[in-house]
């Protein structure tokens, strides 16, 4: 299928696939609107999450605004994600090697619908500058301000010209300022300490609001330096993005966007920035960080203001991020430590889709097992405290089944080993945040890493074997009884413990003959 | 309300409350009834599972049953065993609480309908002795016969007169001959060794199926020695259960049960039983053990034959076990080891309910941490091989609530303990299953303790206070979308690390005065 010419076909896609939530009723973008939205990760299946339209939004001061507010587009479940991504659930993480592997560069187009209305120089303030926007209150009751949550920053590298985007918050501190969270070693801030360091005053930067989708999904993906984020946004769509120039800066932006911030980064001063809520499910520390002076707003007319759901977990961030890291972190087994039997990789959501992760292999030995735990354990320092390998029948994202493997496969004696030197910058379990001081120190953890894998033949499952439990669930629909989603293991199987006598038995047992069975029982008493 | 009169009663009480599917089809006992409920567990959530009632029964060899089938009538979910016990869910702690202190003594009758049909002497197989009744193979393809799996066998101690009934698994191996699965300590070989050393050749024993289900209830409380289940059982019913003498051993056997078998246990031999399913969701080992040669078989008109589902976990039996323990582990730490703070104990049920153990204190302090985990540790060798404490804001019987606990509250190199001496018994993962000989050896692991409490004042939770999470359910329920089930946490929550000015800032941003924080910040910009 062809990529989504702009974000309002993709919304009308979501709503054509039911995928689609519209709010009518005038919601208070501070208070009511996130909530709402919340109330779906916290109250619902992942499969039953939408994406969410406000078209009614008012604020606590009673302005009315124009513009619409879009929600949880881009991963309020693993299926809307697909849709973003244009491609089944299944081919995710294939479709994500193939982008990365092959970016499409962008293309120049001379005007773009983001242009359709300019704000800038004398009229900058003419519509109130970002007052114009419904920009959401995330935390109600503990933000100290509406924030950025899906705010795609666009730079430049000043020596090479290559473009970065990434998603990093932005605390609205007037309606010409905006914060941003960007400490080294992020790109944006790459680029701004080499601008500093060539003498420039200010740096040049543009916040995109609203672009396709695949814009906001690379934007939070970790790609190298130097890697442009906007070519592989390209090669998720198949096409070259097509890019316009900025009013007031030397940018070239997405010519479809719903916004386009333009503006300038000093170079010499920092501000402080947050506290703000954080992946972890705890609010974050504030910190002395970047600012962009606005210089230009631009945007189509009516315009969509994106926000992600972030913060506690679960949440559209943690998916997102979960989806990226079970992909990096099979290719990284797979093909950099060449674990040839590994069969998934699954991060739990409420780890912030980080933290708690769960690898299974097919047959594993034990060289395999502490080789894919040690590996895990060093391919990223702030991620995956918690690593457990399970065998290929345990589903590494169910905790129900990783919970049976760790209670009838693993002894703690034996089985786990502590790691130090885990550098989960914003787990609050390390030390207490009052004894954190400065930007950029982090306390060092440890990780937990589990074998969970069987040690040796087991006794079979002590479920039906597979052909009894599907012939009972056909049965079981035909009785029109409600829908089954069966977890594993949900049949017996052999786990290589079970001799021919056994299996004699079990088959004389379905034929009805089982007194056979008692009678030689019977002919070998014991005393006793 | 008054007790149930008979397990029919209860059957329709059931039925009236949606709880029961009746299924009218022919169904093979032996390849298609277990596999059918066993759907429910592995497919639906635990809320959803309800009892069976088959009435039209087959066999692998094409015979036909005028006898009935109930299975997970017992606690195919919270809420049936709630109705079980007469109570609601919340209530079933302190219920069974009252029952252990105050056990009301069964009363004898002359007659009861368990007795409307006899069969006994040289009529014993006129009916086809145990042929007569659908006993369903639980796990086709793995079991070696039909067992009973809800059998209620009563004996009692021939020195104090004492009854006791306990759930013991059975294999039948002939249309008279049944075996038992029965080791010390439990308390049925603890008889019948007094029989053998009184130089008694046999001891009387009576199987009861299908008495009200406070009867089988009791049969699988681990109560101690001496009490006998059936007065505990007659406190759950709140008056007396009436009992009724058998035809051809000197019992008492509840009155208005569905069937009883009469019989004897031979002192001085031992067969092999099994292999069979265990909870742990492997088959367990075959043993050498006690057997019951059928004297009399007495039962009700179109009796019904009741069974448990159990073997691999989730499971109607682990589901007793989880509910049954989470009561003697809060009562053992509340009332014994006088944890105070205590909160509430949870069992995850793909621990087999007996485990993975999770529990909840209010504020704790290293001192109860500690001591929680230790004393759970040490209240039963052979359950809670994971225990993990947490504070009063997780919900024990939620993972994700746990895993972020883990995550975010826990460091490997300081808040865990390996304890050995864990005798989990049935546990494969500690020696292989070759290596374990005879019958009553159990070779000894270890428990993993998890300290995943709070060590100090955190920032807030990152979610919106209460009142804009309620507000907000108020609105979601409004717009007509689907029903919410809260998971903890979902509103935010101050954690002791955030002060006045965080409050402060946080209350202007609902003002829309946001600005005023954004100036304050200017004015403290650093070089940087």
């Amino acid at each position: 299928m062809k990529y989504y010419k702009d974000l309002r076909e993709y919304i009308a896609f979501l709503q054509s696939k039911g995928q689609l939530v519209t709010i009518h009723r005038e919601i208070n973008k501070d208070t009511e609107l996130q909530p709402l939205v919340r109330c779906q990760f916290h109250g619902l299946q992942e499969t039953e999450r939408k994406a969410f339209l406000f078209d009614n939004c008012t604020d606590v001061q009673g302005r009315k605004y124009n513009g619409r507010v879009l929600a949880g587009a881009h991963a309020a479940s693993t299926q809307i994600y697909a849709y973003a991504m244009n491609c089944r659930p299944e081919q995710i993480p294939e479709k994500w090697e193939k982008a990365r592997r092959r970016p499409i560069r962008t293309r120049r187009v001379e005007s773009g619908p983001v242009q359709e209305e300019i704000h800038m120089g004398d009229g900058l303030l003419a519509h109130g500058g970002l007052e114009e926007f419904p920009i959401p209150i995330a935390t109600p009751g503990f933000d100290n301000a509406p924030y950025f949550s899906a705010g795609n920053w666009i730079s430049k590298d000043p020596d090479t010209g290559i473009y970065n985007m990434g998603n990093y918050r932005g605390m609205v501190k007037s309606p010409v300022k905006v914060g941003c969270d960007n400490l080294l070693p992020q790109h944006l801030r790459t680029h701004r300490e080499k601008y500093k360091k060539k003498g420039a005053a200010t740096m040049p930067a543009a916040v995109v609001i609203g672009p396709t989708p695949n814009v906001g999904l690379v934007a939070v993906a970790k790609l190298p330096y130097g890697v442009s984020e906007l070519d592989v946004a390209g090669a998720i769509a198949g096409a070259p993005l097509e890019m316009v120039r900025c009013q007031t800066i030397d940018l070239e932006v997405p010519a479809n966007a719903e916004i386009v911030i333009e503006g300038e980064i000093p170079t010499d001063i920092l501000e402080r920035e947050g506290p703000f809520g954080e992946y972890t499910g705890y609010i974050g520390r504030a910190k002395m960080n970047l600012l962009l002076n606005v210089t230009a707003i631009t945007h189509r007319k009516n315009p969509i203001w994106n926000i992600f759901i972030s913060q506690c977990p679960p949440s559209e961030s943690s998916l997102m991020t979960r989806l990226g890291l079970e992909n990096i972190f099979y290719n990284f087994l797979k093909h950099d430590l060449s674990v040839t039997n590994l069969r998934a990789v699954g991060f739990h959501e409420k780890g912030g889709g980080r933290q708690f992760c769960v690898i299974s292999l097919e047959k594993p030995n034990q060289g395999d097992v502490w080789r894919t735990l040690n590996g895990a354990a060093s391919l990223a320092p702030i991620h995956a405290k918690i690593i457990i390998v399970v065998d290929e029948d345990i589903d590494p994202r169910d905790m129900g089944s990783v919970v049976w493997a760790l209670c009838f496969r693993m002894q703690p004696h034996r089985d786990l080993r502590v790691s130090p030197g885990k550098a989960t910058s914003l787990d609050p379990s390390i030390v207490p945040p009052a004894d954190i001081k400065g930007n950029t120190e982090n306390p060092y953890g440890s990780a937990l890493l589990i074998d969970a894998t069987r040690k040796w033949d087991y006794y079979p499952v002590s479920l039906p074997k597979k052909e009894y439990m599907e012939h009972a669930a056909r049965i079981w629909a035909e009785e029109g009884l409600p829908a089954l989603n069966f977890k594993e293991p949900w049949f017996g199987y052999n786990l290589g413990f079970w001799n021919a006598e056994d299996e004699k038995e079990a088959e004389l047992a379905l034929k009805g003959q089982h007194y056979q069975t008692g009678e030689k029982i019977a002919k070998n008493q014991i005393k006793g």
